[in-house]
Protein backbone atom coordinates (compact mmCIF):
# COMPACT_ATOMS: atom_id res chain seq x y z
CA UNK A 1 0.00 0.00 0.00
CA UNK A 2 1.49 3.34 -0.64
CA UNK A 3 1.90 6.19 1.42
CA UNK A 4 -1.03 8.68 0.59
CA UNK A 5 -3.45 5.36 0.26
CA UNK A 6 -2.23 4.32 4.03
CA UNK A 7 -3.00 7.46 5.12
CA UNK A 8 -6.22 7.64 3.79
CA UNK A 9 -6.95 4.62 5.12
CA UNK A 10 -5.87 5.68 8.42
CA UNK A 11 -8.07 8.27 8.64
CA UNK A 12 -10.65 6.48 7.87
CA UNK A 13 -10.67 4.02 10.70
CA UNK A 14 -8.39 5.74 13.44
CA UNK A 15 -10.16 6.80 16.19
CA UNK A 16 -7.69 10.25 17.23
CA UNK A 17 -6.38 10.08 20.74
CA UNK A 18 -8.02 12.75 22.54
CA UNK A 19 -10.99 13.16 20.78
CA UNK A 20 -14.35 11.97 21.79
CA UNK A 21 -15.65 10.16 18.73
CA UNK A 22 -19.59 8.84 17.63
CA UNK A 23 -19.60 5.55 16.12
CA UNK A 24 -22.86 6.18 14.30
CA UNK A 25 -21.70 9.46 13.04
CA UNK A 26 -18.18 9.44 12.69
CA UNK A 27 -17.69 5.78 11.02
CA UNK A 28 -19.15 4.26 7.98
CA UNK A 29 -19.60 -0.15 8.96
CA UNK A 30 -20.96 -0.37 5.08
CA UNK A 31 -17.65 1.34 3.67
CA UNK A 32 -16.76 -0.69 0.51
CA UNK A 33 -13.80 0.98 -2.02
CA UNK A 34 -15.63 0.68 -5.32
CA UNK A 35 -13.14 -0.80 -7.64
CA UNK A 36 -12.83 -4.49 -4.66
CA UNK A 37 -14.58 -7.57 -6.37
CA UNK A 38 -14.39 -10.21 -3.91
CA UNK A 39 -11.81 -12.16 -6.12
CA UNK A 40 -10.05 -9.20 -6.15
CA UNK A 41 -9.85 -9.00 -2.30
CA UNK A 42 -8.88 -12.66 -2.00
CA UNK A 43 -6.22 -12.27 -3.69
CA UNK A 44 -4.68 -9.18 -2.48
CA UNK A 45 -5.48 -10.83 1.10
CA UNK A 46 -3.29 -14.08 -0.10
CA UNK A 47 -0.45 -11.65 -0.63
CA UNK A 48 -1.06 -10.04 2.15
CA UNK A 49 -0.78 -13.47 4.10
CA UNK A 50 2.28 -14.21 2.67
CA UNK A 51 3.57 -10.98 4.05
CA UNK A 52 2.49 -11.35 7.77
CA UNK A 53 3.77 -14.93 7.48
CA UNK A 54 6.98 -13.28 6.55
CA UNK A 55 7.10 -10.89 9.45
CA UNK A 56 5.78 -13.23 12.15
CA UNK A 57 8.96 -15.20 11.07
CA UNK A 58 11.41 -12.39 12.39
CA UNK A 59 9.14 -11.74 15.26
CA UNK A 60 9.64 -15.20 16.25
CA UNK A 61 13.16 -15.28 15.71
CA UNK A 62 13.98 -11.84 17.44
CA UNK A 63 12.07 -12.39 20.07
CA UNK A 64 12.27 -8.82 21.55
CA UNK A 65 8.64 -7.27 20.58
CA UNK A 66 5.26 -9.74 20.85
CA UNK A 67 1.96 -8.36 19.61
CA UNK A 68 -1.49 -8.36 20.79
CA UNK A 69 -4.11 -7.99 18.73
CA UNK A 70 -7.55 -7.05 20.37
CA UNK A 71 -10.63 -7.69 18.68
CA UNK A 72 -14.16 -6.37 19.96
CA UNK A 73 -17.35 -6.17 18.09
CA UNK A 74 -21.06 -6.40 18.28
CA UNK A 75 -22.42 -10.28 17.32
CA UNK A 76 -21.89 -10.97 14.22
CA UNK A 77 -19.84 -8.78 13.01
CA UNK A 78 -17.21 -11.41 12.33
CA UNK A 79 -14.33 -11.58 14.52
CA UNK A 80 -14.16 -15.58 14.19
CA UNK A 81 -14.10 -15.68 10.71
CA UNK A 82 -11.57 -12.67 10.53
CA UNK A 83 -9.51 -14.52 12.67
CA UNK A 84 -9.85 -17.62 10.64
CA UNK A 85 -9.07 -15.74 7.04
CA UNK A 86 -6.46 -13.71 8.53
CA UNK A 87 -4.34 -15.40 10.58
CA UNK A 88 -4.48 -19.06 8.63
CA UNK A 89 -1.46 -18.86 7.17
CA UNK A 90 0.60 -17.95 9.75
CA UNK A 91 2.90 -20.60 12.22
CA UNK A 92 0.73 -21.44 14.80
CA UNK A 93 3.64 -21.96 16.73
CA UNK A 94 3.80 -18.42 16.79
CA UNK A 95 0.07 -17.07 17.48
CA UNK A 96 -2.06 -17.91 19.82
CA UNK A 97 -6.03 -17.39 19.69
CA UNK A 98 -7.62 -16.58 23.46
CA UNK A 99 -11.55 -16.33 22.96
CA UNK A 100 -12.73 -14.93 26.36
CA UNK A 101 -15.99 -16.19 27.61
CA UNK A 102 -18.03 -15.02 30.55
CA UNK A 103 -15.89 -15.00 33.23
CA UNK A 104 -15.95 -18.61 35.75
CA UNK A 105 -16.10 -18.66 38.81
CA UNK A 106 -12.16 -18.52 39.30
CA UNK A 107 -12.06 -15.87 37.28
CA UNK A 108 -14.68 -13.66 39.16
CA UNK A 109 -12.71 -13.97 42.22
CA UNK A 110 -9.58 -12.44 40.77
CA UNK A 111 -9.25 -8.51 39.43
CA UNK A 112 -10.91 -8.35 35.49
CA UNK A 113 -7.19 -8.14 33.88
CA UNK A 114 -6.25 -11.11 35.70
CA UNK A 115 -7.33 -13.62 33.01
CA UNK A 116 -6.22 -11.17 29.87
CA UNK A 117 -2.49 -11.16 31.70
CA UNK A 118 -2.39 -14.59 31.44
CA UNK A 119 -3.04 -15.01 28.26
CA UNK A 120 -0.68 -12.20 26.79
CA UNK A 121 1.80 -13.07 24.32
CA UNK A 122 5.04 -14.04 24.77
CA UNK A 123 8.04 -12.23 23.50
CA UNK A 124 8.23 -12.96 19.67
CA UNK A 125 4.76 -14.44 19.64
CA UNK A 126 1.79 -12.68 18.20
CA UNK A 127 -1.84 -12.93 20.81
CA UNK A 128 -5.26 -12.41 19.36
CA UNK A 129 -7.76 -11.95 21.73
CA UNK A 130 -11.35 -12.61 20.53
CA UNK A 131 -13.18 -10.13 23.04
CA UNK A 132 -11.08 -8.95 25.80
CA UNK A 133 -11.21 -7.00 29.21
CA UNK A 134 -13.01 -4.09 27.20
CA UNK A 135 -15.83 -6.48 28.06
CA UNK A 136 -15.73 -4.73 31.56
CA UNK A 137 -16.69 -1.33 30.26
CA UNK A 138 -18.75 -2.70 27.55
CA UNK A 139 -21.50 -5.84 28.22
CA UNK A 140 -20.30 -4.54 31.93
CA UNK A 141 -22.18 -1.34 31.20
CA UNK A 142 -25.10 -2.17 29.25
CA UNK A 143 -26.01 -5.37 32.11
CA UNK A 144 -24.95 -3.56 35.17
CA UNK A 145 -26.14 -6.98 37.21
CA UNK A 146 -22.89 -8.49 35.97
CA UNK A 147 -20.69 -5.49 38.11
CA UNK A 148 -22.64 -6.93 41.63
CA UNK A 149 -21.05 -10.53 40.65
CA UNK A 150 -17.96 -9.31 40.65
CA UNK A 151 -17.74 -8.38 44.08
CA UNK A 152 -16.30 -4.90 44.07
CA UNK A 153 -14.91 -2.93 47.22
CA UNK A 154 -17.70 -0.63 47.70
CA UNK A 155 -16.97 2.36 44.88
CA UNK A 156 -19.46 5.96 45.22
CA UNK A 157 -20.85 5.33 41.72
CA UNK A 158 -20.94 3.22 38.94
CA UNK A 159 -19.75 6.17 36.78
CA UNK A 160 -16.70 6.74 39.01
CA UNK A 161 -15.84 2.85 38.30
CA UNK A 162 -16.08 3.01 34.52
CA UNK A 163 -13.80 6.36 33.99
CA UNK A 164 -11.38 4.43 36.66
CA UNK A 165 -11.15 1.69 34.81
CA UNK A 166 -10.49 3.47 31.34
CA UNK A 167 -7.54 4.86 33.39
CA UNK A 168 -6.27 1.24 34.50
CA UNK A 169 -6.78 -0.27 31.03
CA UNK A 170 -5.02 3.14 29.27
CA UNK A 171 -2.18 2.12 32.01
CA UNK A 172 -2.09 -1.69 31.80
CA UNK A 173 -1.46 -1.35 27.90
CA UNK A 174 1.01 1.23 28.02
CA UNK A 175 2.72 -1.09 30.71
CA UNK A 176 2.61 -3.54 28.05
CA UNK A 177 3.79 -1.51 25.20
CA UNK A 178 6.81 -0.36 27.12
CA UNK A 179 7.81 -3.82 27.70
CA UNK A 180 7.79 -4.57 24.21
CA UNK A 181 4.09 -6.06 23.69
CA UNK A 182 2.71 -4.16 21.19
CA UNK A 183 -0.86 -3.55 21.05
CA UNK A 184 -3.02 -2.68 18.07
CA UNK A 185 -6.99 -2.48 19.12
CA UNK A 186 -9.98 -3.42 16.09
CA UNK A 187 -13.41 -2.37 16.64
CA UNK A 188 -15.12 -4.23 13.86
CA UNK A 189 -17.73 -1.88 12.79
CA UNK A 190 -21.12 -3.65 11.91
CA UNK A 191 -24.46 -1.93 11.28
CA UNK A 192 -27.62 -3.04 12.90
CA UNK A 193 -29.33 -3.89 9.12
CA UNK A 194 -26.27 -6.05 8.35
CA UNK A 195 -26.68 -7.84 11.85
CA UNK A 196 -30.03 -8.67 11.25
CA UNK A 197 -29.01 -10.62 8.01
CA UNK A 198 -26.28 -12.27 9.02
CA UNK A 199 -28.63 -13.59 12.00
CA UNK A 200 -31.34 -14.85 9.35
CA UNK A 201 -28.89 -16.59 7.50
CA UNK A 202 -27.54 -18.20 10.05
CA UNK A 203 -31.34 -19.54 10.93
CA UNK A 204 -32.27 -20.34 7.79
CA UNK A 205 -28.67 -22.16 7.03
CA UNK A 206 -28.99 -25.73 8.47
CA UNK A 207 -25.24 -25.72 8.30
CA UNK A 208 -25.21 -22.39 10.08
CA UNK A 209 -27.74 -23.38 12.83
CA UNK A 210 -24.94 -24.43 15.23
CA UNK A 211 -23.64 -20.64 15.52
CA UNK A 212 -26.80 -19.12 16.50
CA UNK A 213 -27.58 -18.14 19.71
CA UNK A 214 -31.25 -16.89 21.02
CA UNK A 215 -29.49 -14.99 23.09
CA UNK A 216 -27.76 -12.88 20.31
CA UNK A 217 -31.35 -11.66 19.10
CA UNK A 218 -32.62 -10.17 22.69
CA UNK A 219 -29.03 -8.56 22.83
CA UNK A 220 -30.63 -6.24 19.86
CA UNK A 221 -32.46 -4.56 21.69
CA UNK A 222 -29.25 -2.67 23.78
CA UNK A 223 -28.05 -1.82 20.29
CA UNK A 224 -28.03 2.00 21.18
CA UNK A 225 -26.71 1.27 24.64
CA UNK A 226 -24.15 -0.90 23.08
CA UNK A 227 -22.95 1.58 21.00
CA UNK A 228 -23.01 4.32 23.68
CA UNK A 229 -21.00 2.33 25.17
CA UNK A 230 -18.69 1.35 22.66
CA UNK A 231 -18.25 5.23 22.06
CA UNK A 232 -17.52 6.18 25.31
CA UNK A 233 -14.91 3.43 25.50
CA UNK A 234 -12.98 3.81 22.38
CA UNK A 235 -13.00 7.58 22.56
CA UNK A 236 -11.21 7.67 26.51
CA UNK A 237 -9.22 4.27 25.59
CA UNK A 238 -7.78 5.29 22.20
CA UNK A 239 -4.25 6.09 23.00
CA UNK A 240 -0.99 7.24 21.38
CA UNK A 241 0.46 4.04 22.45
CA UNK A 242 -2.40 2.00 21.52
CA UNK A 243 -5.07 4.12 19.73
CA UNK A 244 -8.25 2.21 18.29
CA UNK A 245 -9.37 1.18 14.61
CA UNK A 246 -12.86 1.20 13.78
CA UNK A 247 -12.73 -1.16 10.68
CA UNK A 248 -16.00 -1.63 8.28
CA UNK A 249 -17.35 -4.98 8.91
CA UNK A 250 -20.84 -4.97 6.35
CA UNK A 251 -18.39 -6.17 3.81
CA UNK A 252 -16.69 -8.54 5.12
CA UNK A 253 -13.59 -9.30 1.69
CA UNK A 254 -12.30 -5.72 2.72
CA UNK A 255 -12.71 -6.27 6.77
CA UNK A 256 -10.10 -8.89 6.12
CA UNK A 257 -7.87 -7.04 3.94
CA UNK A 258 -7.81 -4.13 6.18
CA UNK A 259 -7.27 -6.12 9.37
CA UNK A 260 -4.05 -8.07 7.65
CA UNK A 261 -2.92 -4.70 6.55
CA UNK A 262 -3.01 -3.17 10.40
CA UNK A 263 -1.40 -6.42 11.72
CA UNK A 264 1.52 -5.89 8.94
CA UNK A 265 1.98 -2.54 9.40
CA UNK A 266 2.67 -2.80 13.03
CA UNK A 267 5.01 -5.23 12.55
CA UNK A 268 6.89 -3.69 10.04
CA UNK A 269 7.00 -0.54 12.04
CA UNK A 270 9.55 -2.99 14.75
CA UNK A 271 11.99 -2.79 12.51
CA UNK A 272 11.87 -6.54 12.73
CA UNK A 273 15.51 -8.68 11.46
CA UNK A 274 16.93 -12.14 12.07
CA UNK A 275 19.34 -12.01 15.10
CA UNK A 276 22.72 -11.57 13.81
CA UNK A 277 25.59 -13.04 15.84
CA UNK A 278 28.78 -11.34 17.50
CA UNK A 279 32.35 -12.23 16.62
CA UNK A 280 32.52 -14.11 20.12
CA UNK A 281 29.59 -16.24 18.88
CA UNK A 282 31.17 -16.81 15.29
CA UNK A 283 34.55 -17.77 17.02
CA UNK A 284 32.30 -20.56 18.45
CA UNK A 285 30.57 -21.98 15.74
CA UNK A 286 34.09 -22.14 14.23
CA UNK A 287 34.91 -23.91 16.90
CA UNK A 288 31.50 -26.63 16.79
CA UNK A 289 32.31 -26.86 12.63
CA UNK A 290 35.94 -28.21 13.60
CA UNK A 291 34.18 -30.31 16.24
CA UNK A 292 31.75 -31.73 13.81
CA UNK A 293 34.65 -31.73 11.09
CA UNK A 294 36.48 -34.04 13.47
CA UNK A 295 33.76 -36.16 13.80
CA UNK A 296 33.74 -37.06 9.94
CA UNK A 297 37.72 -37.99 9.94
CA UNK B 1 -4.47 -41.91 -0.08
CA UNK B 2 -5.80 -45.47 -0.62
CA UNK B 3 -6.40 -47.89 1.77
CA UNK B 4 -3.68 -50.30 0.26
CA UNK B 5 -1.31 -47.21 0.48
CA UNK B 6 -2.38 -46.60 3.83
CA UNK B 7 -1.49 -49.83 5.34
CA UNK B 8 1.61 -49.73 3.73
CA UNK B 9 2.52 -46.40 5.24
CA UNK B 10 1.38 -47.83 8.30
CA UNK B 11 3.40 -50.64 8.53
CA UNK B 12 6.11 -48.84 7.95
CA UNK B 13 5.95 -45.80 10.44
CA UNK B 14 3.93 -47.43 13.11
CA UNK B 15 5.14 -48.87 16.15
CA UNK B 16 3.18 -51.95 17.03
CA UNK B 17 1.79 -52.25 20.82
CA UNK B 18 3.64 -54.74 22.85
CA UNK B 19 6.55 -55.13 20.43
CA UNK B 20 10.54 -54.22 21.05
CA UNK B 21 11.19 -51.91 18.31
CA UNK B 22 15.06 -51.19 17.32
CA UNK B 23 14.76 -47.18 15.76
CA UNK B 24 18.05 -48.34 13.72
CA UNK B 25 17.00 -51.88 12.76
CA UNK B 26 13.34 -51.10 11.96
CA UNK B 27 12.76 -47.98 10.70
CA UNK B 28 15.17 -45.97 7.89
CA UNK B 29 15.05 -42.24 8.78
CA UNK B 30 16.36 -41.71 4.63
CA UNK B 31 13.13 -43.78 3.31
CA UNK B 32 12.23 -41.76 0.30
CA UNK B 33 9.39 -42.79 -2.04
CA UNK B 34 11.26 -42.87 -5.15
CA UNK B 35 8.27 -40.88 -7.20
CA UNK B 36 8.12 -37.63 -5.00
CA UNK B 37 9.81 -34.69 -6.57
CA UNK B 38 9.62 -31.44 -4.18
CA UNK B 39 7.33 -29.88 -6.50
CA UNK B 40 5.34 -32.85 -6.12
CA UNK B 41 4.98 -32.73 -2.42
CA UNK B 42 4.59 -29.12 -2.38
CA UNK B 43 1.04 -29.67 -4.42
CA UNK B 44 0.19 -32.90 -1.93
CA UNK B 45 1.20 -30.85 1.28
CA UNK B 46 -1.31 -28.09 0.30
CA UNK B 47 -4.08 -30.85 -0.89
CA UNK B 48 -3.97 -32.40 2.59
CA UNK B 49 -3.60 -28.82 4.85
CA UNK B 50 -6.88 -27.93 2.92
CA UNK B 51 -8.52 -30.88 3.98
CA UNK B 52 -7.13 -30.76 7.48
CA UNK B 53 -8.44 -27.65 7.61
CA UNK B 54 -12.10 -28.78 6.43
CA UNK B 55 -11.81 -31.27 9.19
CA UNK B 56 -10.19 -28.59 12.13
CA UNK B 57 -13.81 -26.91 11.03
CA UNK B 58 -15.37 -29.86 12.08
CA UNK B 59 -13.47 -30.87 15.22
CA UNK B 60 -14.38 -26.98 16.45
CA UNK B 61 -18.25 -26.74 15.33
CA UNK B 62 -18.87 -30.40 17.27
CA UNK B 63 -16.67 -29.39 20.23
CA UNK B 64 -16.64 -33.04 21.75
CA UNK B 65 -13.42 -34.27 20.70
CA UNK B 66 -9.70 -32.60 20.88
CA UNK B 67 -6.35 -33.82 19.34
CA UNK B 68 -3.44 -33.89 21.38
CA UNK B 69 -0.39 -34.23 18.54
CA UNK B 70 2.88 -35.28 20.58
CA UNK B 71 6.37 -33.94 18.18
CA UNK B 72 9.28 -35.95 19.66
CA UNK B 73 12.26 -35.58 18.10
CA UNK B 74 16.42 -35.18 18.05
CA UNK B 75 17.97 -31.81 17.63
CA UNK B 76 17.16 -31.06 14.02
CA UNK B 77 15.27 -33.57 12.93
CA UNK B 78 12.59 -30.39 11.96
CA UNK B 79 10.34 -30.25 14.77
CA UNK B 80 9.73 -26.58 14.20
CA UNK B 81 10.01 -26.68 10.51
CA UNK B 82 7.13 -29.17 10.17
CA UNK B 83 4.90 -27.44 12.07
CA UNK B 84 4.98 -24.51 10.55
CA UNK B 85 4.33 -26.16 7.39
CA UNK B 86 2.05 -28.25 7.86
CA UNK B 87 0.16 -26.69 10.60
CA UNK B 88 0.19 -23.32 8.98
CA UNK B 89 -3.18 -22.92 7.02
CA UNK B 90 -5.22 -24.07 10.09
CA UNK B 91 -7.06 -21.83 12.06
CA UNK B 92 -4.94 -20.67 14.91
CA UNK B 93 -8.23 -20.34 17.36
CA UNK B 94 -8.49 -23.87 17.10
CA UNK B 95 -4.93 -24.81 17.11
CA UNK B 96 -2.58 -23.95 19.73
CA UNK B 97 1.34 -25.33 20.02
CA UNK B 98 3.51 -25.52 23.26
CA UNK B 99 7.08 -25.43 23.23
CA UNK B 100 8.36 -27.32 26.38
CA UNK B 101 11.84 -25.60 27.63
CA UNK B 102 13.43 -26.81 30.29
CA UNK B 103 11.43 -26.46 33.49
CA UNK B 104 11.30 -23.59 35.68
CA UNK B 105 11.92 -23.51 39.10
CA UNK B 106 7.71 -23.42 40.05
CA UNK B 107 7.73 -26.39 37.24
CA UNK B 108 10.01 -28.71 38.91
CA UNK B 109 8.25 -27.68 42.10
CA UNK B 110 5.07 -29.90 40.95
CA UNK B 111 4.90 -33.59 39.30
CA UNK B 112 6.35 -33.99 35.96
CA UNK B 113 2.86 -34.36 34.02
CA UNK B 114 1.65 -30.99 35.50
CA UNK B 115 2.96 -28.61 33.19
CA UNK B 116 1.78 -30.73 30.21
CA UNK B 117 -1.90 -30.66 31.58
CA UNK B 118 -2.62 -26.78 31.98
CA UNK B 119 -1.30 -26.98 28.03
CA UNK B 120 -3.62 -29.46 27.16
CA UNK B 121 -6.15 -28.78 24.46
CA UNK B 122 -9.65 -28.06 25.18
CA UNK B 123 -12.61 -29.72 23.17
CA UNK B 124 -12.52 -28.79 19.60
CA UNK B 125 -8.98 -27.60 19.77
CA UNK B 126 -5.95 -28.93 18.38
CA UNK B 127 -3.38 -28.96 20.89
CA UNK B 128 0.48 -29.54 19.63
CA UNK B 129 3.31 -30.28 21.47
CA UNK B 130 6.50 -29.60 20.82
CA UNK B 131 8.54 -31.85 22.83
CA UNK B 132 6.97 -33.66 25.66
CA UNK B 133 6.47 -35.25 29.45
CA UNK B 134 8.21 -37.32 27.45
CA UNK B 135 11.45 -35.54 28.16
CA UNK B 136 11.13 -37.36 31.57
CA UNK B 137 12.54 -40.88 30.24
CA UNK B 138 14.52 -39.56 27.30
CA UNK B 139 16.82 -36.60 28.47
CA UNK B 140 15.98 -36.93 31.79
CA UNK B 141 17.55 -40.76 31.42
CA UNK B 142 20.41 -39.74 29.22
CA UNK B 143 21.29 -36.49 31.81
CA UNK B 144 20.49 -38.55 35.16
CA UNK B 145 21.68 -35.18 37.01
CA UNK B 146 18.24 -33.85 35.28
CA UNK B 147 16.58 -35.76 37.70
CA UNK B 148 18.31 -34.71 41.10
CA UNK B 149 16.48 -31.73 40.65
CA UNK B 150 12.71 -33.32 40.08
CA UNK B 151 13.43 -33.37 44.40
CA UNK B 152 11.47 -37.24 43.92
CA UNK B 153 10.34 -38.99 46.73
CA UNK B 154 13.71 -41.86 47.73
CA UNK B 155 12.94 -44.44 45.29
CA UNK B 156 14.94 -47.98 45.25
CA UNK B 157 16.60 -47.61 42.31
CA UNK B 158 16.30 -45.44 38.55
CA UNK B 159 15.11 -48.90 36.69
CA UNK B 160 12.33 -48.45 38.44
CA UNK B 161 11.70 -45.37 38.17
CA UNK B 162 11.48 -45.68 34.18
CA UNK B 163 9.12 -48.25 34.30
CA UNK B 164 7.11 -46.29 36.88
CA UNK B 165 6.84 -43.53 34.15
CA UNK B 166 6.00 -45.62 31.46
CA UNK B 167 3.21 -46.86 33.36
CA UNK B 168 2.09 -43.24 34.20
CA UNK B 169 2.41 -41.94 30.62
CA UNK B 170 0.34 -44.55 29.55
CA UNK B 171 -2.38 -44.40 31.86
CA UNK B 172 -2.24 -40.87 31.55
CA UNK B 173 -2.93 -41.03 28.34
CA UNK B 174 -5.75 -43.91 28.50
CA UNK B 175 -7.54 -40.99 30.53
CA UNK B 176 -7.23 -38.29 27.82
CA UNK B 177 -8.45 -40.81 25.12
CA UNK B 178 -11.12 -41.83 27.67
CA UNK B 179 -11.83 -38.41 27.92
CA UNK B 180 -12.56 -37.54 23.60
CA UNK B 181 -8.68 -35.97 23.50
CA UNK B 182 -7.14 -38.21 21.14
CA UNK B 183 -3.61 -38.55 21.36
CA UNK B 184 -1.01 -38.86 17.84
CA UNK B 185 2.49 -39.12 18.81
CA UNK B 186 5.29 -38.84 15.80
CA UNK B 187 8.78 -39.45 16.00
CA UNK B 188 10.75 -37.37 13.50
CA UNK B 189 13.65 -40.26 12.62
CA UNK B 190 16.74 -37.87 11.56
CA UNK B 191 19.85 -40.24 10.98
CA UNK B 192 23.61 -38.68 12.66
CA UNK B 193 24.46 -37.89 9.41
CA UNK B 194 21.61 -35.76 8.23
CA UNK B 195 21.86 -34.03 11.70
CA UNK B 196 25.39 -33.20 10.99
CA UNK B 197 24.53 -31.36 7.61
CA UNK B 198 22.02 -29.46 8.78
CA UNK B 199 24.11 -28.18 11.84
CA UNK B 200 26.72 -27.46 9.54
CA UNK B 201 24.26 -25.74 7.38
CA UNK B 202 23.28 -23.33 10.75
CA UNK B 203 27.03 -22.67 10.87
CA UNK B 204 27.74 -22.04 7.26
CA UNK B 205 24.38 -19.55 6.48
CA UNK B 206 24.10 -16.75 8.27
CA UNK B 207 20.47 -16.58 8.41
CA UNK B 208 20.47 -19.88 9.97
CA UNK B 209 23.20 -18.58 12.82
CA UNK B 210 20.81 -17.69 15.39
CA UNK B 211 19.02 -21.33 15.82
CA UNK B 212 22.50 -22.71 16.23
CA UNK B 213 23.40 -23.44 20.06
CA UNK B 214 26.18 -24.80 21.02
CA UNK B 215 24.88 -27.52 23.34
CA UNK B 216 23.11 -29.47 20.46
CA UNK B 217 26.54 -30.42 18.72
CA UNK B 218 28.12 -31.84 22.36
CA UNK B 219 24.48 -33.63 22.61
CA UNK B 220 25.77 -35.69 19.43
CA UNK B 221 27.89 -37.43 21.96
CA UNK B 222 25.18 -39.45 23.86
CA UNK B 223 23.71 -40.29 20.46
CA UNK B 224 23.66 -43.94 21.23
CA UNK B 225 22.14 -43.49 24.87
CA UNK B 226 19.62 -41.27 23.45
CA UNK B 227 18.85 -43.75 20.92
CA UNK B 228 18.79 -46.16 23.64
CA UNK B 229 16.04 -44.37 25.32
CA UNK B 230 14.20 -43.87 22.58
CA UNK B 231 13.78 -47.36 21.61
CA UNK B 232 12.49 -48.63 24.92
CA UNK B 233 10.20 -44.97 25.79
CA UNK B 234 8.65 -45.67 22.09
CA UNK B 235 8.56 -49.75 22.81
CA UNK B 236 6.85 -49.15 26.03
CA UNK B 237 4.58 -46.44 25.28
CA UNK B 238 3.17 -47.57 21.85
CA UNK B 239 -0.22 -48.31 22.89
CA UNK B 240 -3.58 -49.40 21.20
CA UNK B 241 -5.29 -46.32 22.13
CA UNK B 242 -1.62 -43.98 21.46
CA UNK B 243 0.99 -46.00 19.17
CA UNK B 244 3.71 -44.19 18.26
CA UNK B 245 4.75 -43.52 14.73
CA UNK B 246 8.01 -43.04 13.96
CA UNK B 247 8.10 -40.69 10.48
CA UNK B 248 11.11 -40.71 8.07
CA UNK B 249 12.56 -37.33 8.83
CA UNK B 250 16.02 -37.14 6.26
CA UNK B 251 13.66 -35.83 3.27
CA UNK B 252 11.61 -33.40 5.06
CA UNK B 253 9.08 -32.65 2.08
CA UNK B 254 7.92 -36.34 2.86
CA UNK B 255 8.44 -35.97 6.43
CA UNK B 256 5.29 -33.65 6.22
CA UNK B 257 3.47 -35.50 3.58
CA UNK B 258 3.15 -38.18 6.64
CA UNK B 259 2.86 -35.99 9.49
CA UNK B 260 -0.48 -33.90 7.72
CA UNK B 261 -1.66 -37.44 6.70
CA UNK B 262 -1.60 -39.07 10.23
CA UNK B 263 -3.32 -35.87 11.34
CA UNK B 264 -5.89 -36.23 8.92
CA UNK B 265 -6.49 -39.71 9.66
CA UNK B 266 -6.44 -39.04 13.30
CA UNK B 267 -9.75 -36.70 12.94
CA UNK B 268 -10.88 -38.50 10.12
CA UNK B 269 -11.48 -41.31 12.37
CA UNK B 270 -13.72 -39.33 15.27
CA UNK B 271 -16.52 -39.37 12.12
CA UNK B 272 -16.73 -35.32 12.52
CA UNK B 273 -19.93 -33.07 11.33
CA UNK B 274 -21.19 -29.93 12.24
CA UNK B 275 -23.47 -30.58 14.79
CA UNK B 276 -27.39 -30.42 13.98
CA UNK B 277 -30.04 -29.41 16.31
CA UNK B 278 -32.98 -31.33 17.44
CA UNK B 279 -36.80 -30.02 17.00
CA UNK B 280 -37.67 -27.76 20.07
CA UNK B 281 -34.13 -26.02 19.25
CA UNK B 282 -35.42 -25.51 15.44
CA UNK B 283 -38.94 -23.97 17.07
CA UNK B 284 -36.43 -21.87 18.69
CA UNK B 285 -35.25 -20.22 15.70
CA UNK B 286 -38.26 -19.72 14.07
CA UNK B 287 -39.23 -17.95 17.51
CA UNK B 288 -36.01 -15.66 16.62
CA UNK B 289 -37.03 -15.22 12.87
CA UNK B 290 -40.42 -13.67 14.50
CA UNK B 291 -38.59 -11.63 16.37
CA UNK B 292 -36.32 -10.58 13.65
CA UNK B 293 -38.96 -10.16 11.08
CA UNK B 294 -41.36 -7.42 13.71
CA UNK B 295 -38.25 -5.62 13.76
CA UNK B 296 -38.60 -5.08 9.91
CA UNK B 297 -42.29 -4.08 10.06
Amino acid sequence: MKKAEEQKLLKRILVPPGRKISLSKDYDPSYNPGNLTKENARKLLAEGITELADLQDKLYAQDIYGLLVIIQAMDAAGKDGTIKHVMSGLNPQGCHVTSFKPPSDEELDHDYLWRCSKALPEKGRIGIFNRSYYEEVLIARVHPELIVRQKLPPTTDLKTLWKQRFGQINNFEKYLVENGIMVLKIFLHVSKEEQMKRFLERIDKPEKNWKFAMGDVSEREHWKQYIQAYDEALSATSTEWAPWHVVPADFKPYTRLVVAHMVGKTMRGLNLAYPTIDKAQKLKLQEARKILEAEKA
